[in-house]
């Protein structure tokens, strides 16, 4: 079965690959208007749980907290149930590689591994703590091909990640990399019916030089950590003496779009002795990466300053930190945080 | 004309006055209800404006976002116009106190002033640097008792605010303090239909006493002011070191909201002498400072820690900074700023 897409995405997403197109035509034609689907599916759950808001805690959420959740992950369930080229997935929700598509899987046993096969790795829901204050919300979504995506090169075998957007509008961002063709990374505006009538708000979404930017930005992440740790209190208050502007909400998602759409920003998630990494690799970290690579800039880890998608994943759990953004301001955080 | 309000509505406001609600009918029922259905008509004209996001700085922003703020202040205009009760309205965008339907003012001038008329001051569309990378953004509207918001006490002339809160949901908080009733403040989540069909989410917002708050949250405007204001810079490292969380959007209504909801929140925008004060007094600190008093808060000036609702207002484009949010953490931050 083939998602309907709309003409106009099909053809920015074929152009975005170009002469790698014709060997990703299920990637493109099925995995990724599915994938869009379902975060149309996702806003318009969201808009109607309105008591999502009795919450004082973090965890005070009420039903319709959990409701959400739940709707979420069903709505990227069903996309990849509905896309044989789908053959297994995993979520922050439920981090177990299951085989998505039981007679797909059944063919490549009998047939070999011949064709296209992806893995979708997902968060359904990214920034809980940030829903019932009504702020921006997204899902996170990457696409490996093949089979799993344990111990795989995450720098060659995640092709796609796609970023979800829940705002006053629900957009998405597309980033894609396969090889043979170019990085891609696209702006979608999603209306009431996902890929089907999706418009392509930007064909390249690029983070420019900083020379170039009108502003600068910054996300210091989990700021409490630079109460304990001096190089990352100096980082910050090098960023304020430089005049960059705050930008923080605390959701992955729009703190990332953010700096995708300014064309500036550098988002910053320390891992100190008290307080722990939080990012999972699997499903935060190597899909926000891909969108940053495919949009010029970097992801770098604050722990040693590696490449994020130069670590292979050996354990679905996996948690790590962050530095991603413009490329320039990546390296000013490394330095800063890492010696 | 009465605007069409759901009964659940309507019983709400009607209780929040108890005893004053007779007095101010026209308000409860045509006035807060043309003002939730154009908070409604906003968040739809905002859901299909995608091309708002073609920005690279802050003055790039496409064609749609002239629509956004056109059709944002007209949406106004039309709940203003259709509520015979509203004699007199002025906006950001237009900051002129014209007459609202002149033929009300007309029965004023030959019958007197007998009976409910009430001064609309808005800001349509608050947060236009966040609306491109689709973050949550809102309507402010402060409601005044008489004909005019100038030269009035703002402590008891405005009688009613209204934030509309643009996010995955759309919701608003609903203000309220009139003579002879205590001060309310509810949570509304909004549907298709504006008043008809909203949903009272909270019918009372609280900001809670630190002590039993789960985390504590600040959200420190205009920090770049920190690297020439030596009190900015020690708070905000107070803040951090004292492991409050950080949440800063950038846009007022979210951030103020964002308290709202948690229970706990500090907002902070010095003035000092290389950033000038940007809020507007009247259409945006008086009905901010309005809703945080109902809530249980304070909003007082950073120049000399007075009560923002203490100083009347001289000039409709007055402008000035503020400090507002959970009464214990104002009081900190004043006494830093202010010394």
């Amino acid at each position: 079965m083939t998602n309907q897409a709309s003409p106009e995405l099909l053809h920015h997403l074929h152009a975005a690959l170009g002469p790698s197109a014709d060997a990703h035509t299920k990637l493109l034609e099925s995995v990724i208007p599915g994938l869009i689907d379902s975060i149309g599916a996702i806003a318009t759950a969201l808009r109607k749980a309105h008591h999502v808001s009795r919450a004082g805690g973090a965890n005070a959420f009420g039903d319709d907290q959990l409701n959400v959740d739940v709707l979420a992950e069903q709505a990227v369930r069903d996309a990849v149930s509905s896309c044989p080229a789908i053959v297994a997935a995993s979520s922050e929700e439920d981090p177990v590689e299951r085989s998505a598509n039981p007679s797909v899987q059944e063919e490549i046993r009998t047939r070999g591994e011949d064709g296209e096969h992806y893995t979708v790795a997902f968060d359904p829901l990214d920034g809980s703590s940030i829903i019932a204050p009504n702020w921006t919300v997204g899902t996170i979504l990457g696409v490996w091909q093949g089979r799993t995506a344990l111990r795989q090169d995450p720098a060659t075998r995640q092709v796609a990640a796609v970023l979800g957007v829940y705002g006053p509008r629900t957009t998405a961002i597309v980033a894609l990399r396969v090889p043979g063709s170019e990085p891609a990374c696209l702006e979608l505006g999603l209306n009431e019916h996902g890929a089907r009538d999706c418009a392509v708000v930007r064909s390249q979404v690029r983070l420019l030089d900083p020379e170039s930017s009108s502003a600068r930005y910054f996300a210091p992440a989990n700021l409490r950590a630079a109460s304990e740790n001096p190089r990352y209190m100096d980082l910050v208050s090098r960023f304020i003496r430089e005049r960059y502007t705050l930008r923080y909400s605390g959701g992955l998602v729009p703190d990332v779009v953010h700096a995708l759409v300014k064309g500036h920003g550098v988002y910053v998630s320390p891992v100190t002795a008290g307080s722990k990494a939080k990012l999972r690799r699997l499903y935060e970290l190597y899909p926000i990466a891909l969108v940053m690579e495919c949009a010029g800039g970097k992801a770098v880890s604050p722990a040693d300053g590696s490449r994020i998608l130069d670590r292979a994943l050996e354990d679905l759990n996996e948690t790590a930190g962050l530095i991603c953004g413009t490329a320039e301001d990546v390296e000013i955080a490394k330095a800063a945080l890492v010696g």
